[in-house]
């Protein structure tokens, strides 16, 4: 059997996410193993549920990370608010606004997709008059898959007796995210992305107004939010725990240890720093006489999506930079899988060297 | 904000799970990340179900690990194999089949729940005898909640047209597991146990015939084997992958660290160090005037159950070896919380410094 010495160089991960975490996330995951019951561990949890509500900008004390990755955090969001008799109004403007639709018509929710041109934002009045009176109304913040930004404030803003559900999986620690004030009622995200954590976490958080209308037996149990507050968000403070599942432990104190550099760092700072890697990244394609594939004033820093310039074969183009180089980038996503790149500016890989390393390396292999 | 600075002594995990995790599955999650569509990713987590398959004892092509703890395990059997219409029997003799009820509840299935006194194993003929033709038969190999073994082999053997599900979350890598031989169609694990491995990841297998009856399109997105299996496990070693979801890589690679000490040592040799730990703790607390609380005949060696003295502060106890010895032991569960204790023997942990360890601890605490 194999081990890992094939593994002498390391990856310099700029697709669409993991990225290569923060140090500290990394070397969290050294330090010796915390049981779930333990109560160092459960200090370690409570502050990284603090610490979600700082990036999340929330005060929703049900805020906790979920125990499986991003998509987890999607079907938990579902499956504890729409059943049958339910109506969900989801916008579609890439692969995981699809993805929403799957993960809610499977609740056996009436599902009201609201479909957009790919690359382009969703357009919130189109989504606000779908239907009259939807439980939920749901669209993804930043699209993974087109690097796509949507105004959440405006969907918000005209929500009114609906639930807000808002996929920030590649937004949060990337670019600003304010639920309370937006008016989101329920949000997820991944631990992979601009947060610089290894995958397998889902944050999570859910408003009050949220939890009250919540469905109280969820088809899943291992999402049922209602088991999983006694353990976690919801008891935290009152002392009283009730165990649910094993946490991921390990996983859980580098989550802690990630958020704690990002808020050391400072928030409008990191943002900042995205803003500026992201922004150097597309300017450099332009130069380069490459076209942009996210519409204008919605391109996402964290994330750039590029066409695959003509006559270029693209997955060769990423062959070489991953097995020349070892840069990993992303191929596009459905009918442009061969015909876009993504090019992610995540976490700890918001920096200008890396922009410079991805510009020299393409230019490398294209010339 | 707090930073990891109290965790200034390492705990020794024993109780009933996450276990002080073997060496090399730590060291592995400080090697650098890979990303889940590197093909040295696809290479571990191809090597990764072939190890899980010697260690569960089959040959079934879709075995893989799930990207969440071993309750996800357990949810991903039934809504892959039940639904409305469907009857599931399920023996309980403890926590773990009692959330199997729940679980299997959930997907609309009719659950024959067969009821068992707590620290008995399974009497295999009153479960077969308990409905004429069920879809699926469950039962726990493993009770982490009582330290109870059940004879797997005799379920398989009368199983008839039913398919049967084992859990095997505390058997896996303690005690020998043979699910061809024994007729298991599905079973699931957790990292965390014996394994030796953080908890995070749920290791999962289906035979051929199971797959063939599954639900095709099943409650759980996240969870839904027909799309997982584009990604891992069916697609193995054809080329053709489809992304599911962000495996959790980091974690993989460390399942495959630990996979490989436990083959390197050998699976009987892994064995006998589990039954030797667990015997000699057996013995010492039986020496020391206490009563073990599982049946004779039936207990884990990798998890033991020992009624608390008569007079003793079950929590005082478990506090004081805490917080003295830096050493976690479980409490009972359910009417047993206070007046049961469990001491995991599990993963790197199961050698005989660690019992004298926990004996001498209990020793001075209870003197």
């Amino acid at each position: 059997m194999g081990n890992l010495r094939h593994m002498l160089r390391a990856r310099t991960l700029l697709g669409p996410g993991p990225c290569n975490p923060y140090p500290e996330a990394t070397a969290a995951l050294g330090q010796p193993l915390l049981g779930h019951l333990d109560p160092l561990f459960l200090q370690v949890l409570d502050e990284t549920s603090d610490r979600l509500r700082t990036v999340f900008g929330t005060a929703n004390r049900r805020t906790l990370p979920l125990s499986a990755t991003g998509s987890a955090g999607m079907e938990a969001a579902f499956v504890n608010t729409v059943g049958p008799g339910d109506v969900a109004v989801v916008a579609v403007n890439g692969l995981f606004g699809q993805r929403m639709v799957d993960v809610a018509s499977r609740t056996g929710a009436e599902v009201v997709a609201v479909e957009h041109e790919w690359g382009q934002p969703v357009d919130a009045e189109r989504v606000l008059a779908a239907h009259p009176s939807p439980k939920v109304i749901a669209a993804v913040h930043a699209e993974t898959s087109t690097g796509v930004e949507s105004d959440m404030a405006a969907l918000g803003a005209g929500k009114g007796g609906a639930l807000l559900i808002a996929d920030c999986v590649t937004s949060l620690g990337g670019i600003p995210v304010e639920l309370d004030a937006w008016g989101v009622d329920i949000a997820y995200s991944g631990s992979q992305k601009c947060l610089g954590v290894a995958p397998g976490l889902a944050p999570f958080t859910i408003s009050d107004r949220a939890w009250e209308r919540r469905i109280t037996k969820p088809q899943s149990w291992y999402l049922d939010l209602g088991m999983l507050g006694g353990y976690a968000g919801e008891a935290a403070g009152s002392g009283g725990r009730t165990y649910h599942h094993t946490a991921p432990t390990g996983m859980v104190v580098s989550l802690h240890a990630g958020l704690g550099r990002v808020l050391e760092e400072g928030l409008p700072a990191v943002h900042a720093r995205h803003a500026a890697a992201g922004g150097a990244l597309q300017a450099g394609l332009v130069e380069r006489g490459m076209r942009l594939f996210a519409a204008e004033g919605s391109r996402l820093p964290e994330l750039t999506t590029v066409w695959v310039p003509d006559g270029v074969d693209s997955a060769g183009v990423r062959k070489r930079l991953l097995e020349e180089y070892s840069i990993e980038i992303g191929g596009g996503v459905g009918e442009f899988a061969a015909t876009v790149w993504r090019i992610g500016m995540m976490g700890h890989n918001a920096r200008p060297d890396t922009v410079a390393l991805v510009l020299a390396a393409l230019d490398d292999v294209l010339a």
